[in-house]
């Protein structure tokens, strides 16, 4: 399994994924899920995947030589926009069906895959994406500027709660360290290290790309402080009073 | 979907249940998950369930109309110990898959049911099961002194950072309704109103149940107070010195 989680600010992207892959239980790897493409003052993109090894990679491969969209033989260095971008992404992953899809089903393999895009390309705004299986894909927007792939559902509350648009970017780059310590808590075939990138809006260059280990001070600290945190923060909640009432509550 | 949540504490046991029921997300019923029986002063017995209606709810009428056991037909107002009683509610699910699990299938309906059953009988301590679809069942201990079923993700990452077997039993309320309240807000087949049932340890008799609706200001306290105490906490964290160095977190 996996978990990836990028956020689409209003002062840029964040981008964070863990690297284990695992074959059953038995059988860990440690593989990064973050593609960056840049060339400096003109694009910077994003790709993080979830799923099949040998689907994520193929799709990536591809990328990296070539895809053919609307007639052109494109990469993600030479696509003229975000949204074309998301368009050679799709069409990669149906190029990769079409190769495996037969033979994966032959053996009884499912087809999994989901891909995150994001990123800018001069003369356009920043934006990030989600690529399903089918090659089609969605679009963070400023009421939900959160997407997920993998899984997301024990990082998913502290987003649901505390992510919004004009979330300032430091405190993005925050809340997707929490969600993930979250995600590492709970789930085995989610594992350390992680990678971390921060794109502001209009640089046209990666402001910050880190691989974050076990051994991080920071990371340590935002996962003691926050479950600190926590536990002040139930304490001060307030006691019902029908707990009082009910004698339940000495 | 459904979600249940139980824990085991020194002081007592804590069981919360939301009450959605739904065959589609265009059918949506109100159906409590919470059985209680109880002798004053000598048991307290709590079943929380989840899964296919008409399974869960034949095991309730099997439980009620007595169930063979060793020999002997029993109900959760008649057997002597905590762990018979589990027994005794694995043989209820056995019953209803020897009865229904055929047909079922036949419909390609899978027999989905999980159950907890939690509380104490005279001569014994309080204990806390989870029983499944086969019958057989695992117990609460002090290392790991909660048991979830249905929906647990999204309500798993606050039990796992808080919740321990010498939480005082105030908090473990509090603790619940934060749990439940985060799978409220990001599944919407679980839904409200919730059923909340505290037991005080040797004291054979229910402290305290309530049926908790959205209009309940304690809930609405602790959802509103938890999303502000979890903003205030992350903005309270440290910034990291890599992001200042690399000049992304102005």
């Amino acid at each position: 399994m996996t978990y990836c989680v990028g956020l689409h600010l209003r002062e840029g992207l964040v981008f964070l994924s863990d690297t284990r892959t695992n074959a059953g239980v038995d059988n860990i790897s440690t593989f990064g899920k973050m593609q960056v493409e840049a060339v400096p003052h003109e694009r910077v993109l994003v790709m993080l995947s979830a799923g099949n090894l040998a689907i994520t990679q193929a799709v990536w491969s591809r990328l990296q030589e070539g895809v053919s969209l609307g007639g052109e033989t494109l990469t993600l260095r030479s696509v003229p926009s975000m949204f074309r971008a998301a368009q050679l992404v799709g069409q990669a992953v149906r190029e990769v069906y079409a190769a495996d899809g037969p033979s994966l089903s032959a053996q009884g393999v499912g087809f999994d895959i989901s891909l995150m895009l994001g990123g800018q390309i001069a003369g356009g705004p920043p934006r990030l994406f989600l690529v399903y299986a089918a090659g089609n894909f969605i679009e963070a927007t400023a009421d939900t500027p959160f997407l997920q792939i993998g899984e997301h559902k024990y990082g998913k509350p502290i987003l649901d709660r505390a992510v919004g648009f004009d979330t300032p970017l430091i405190d993005g780059v925050k809340l997707v360290l929490i969600s993930m310590d979250s995600t590492l808590r709970s789930n085995l075939t989610v594992g350390m290290p992680i990678d971390l990138l921060v794109y502001r809006t209009d640089s046209f260059g990666v402001a910050l790309r880190r691989r974050i280990t076990e051994e991080d001070p920071y990371f340590r600290a935002v996962s003691e402080g926050w479950s600190r945190a926590l536990r002040n923060a139930y304490m001060a909640l307030p006691r019902p009073d029908w707990l009082a009432e009910a004698g339940a509550g000495e």
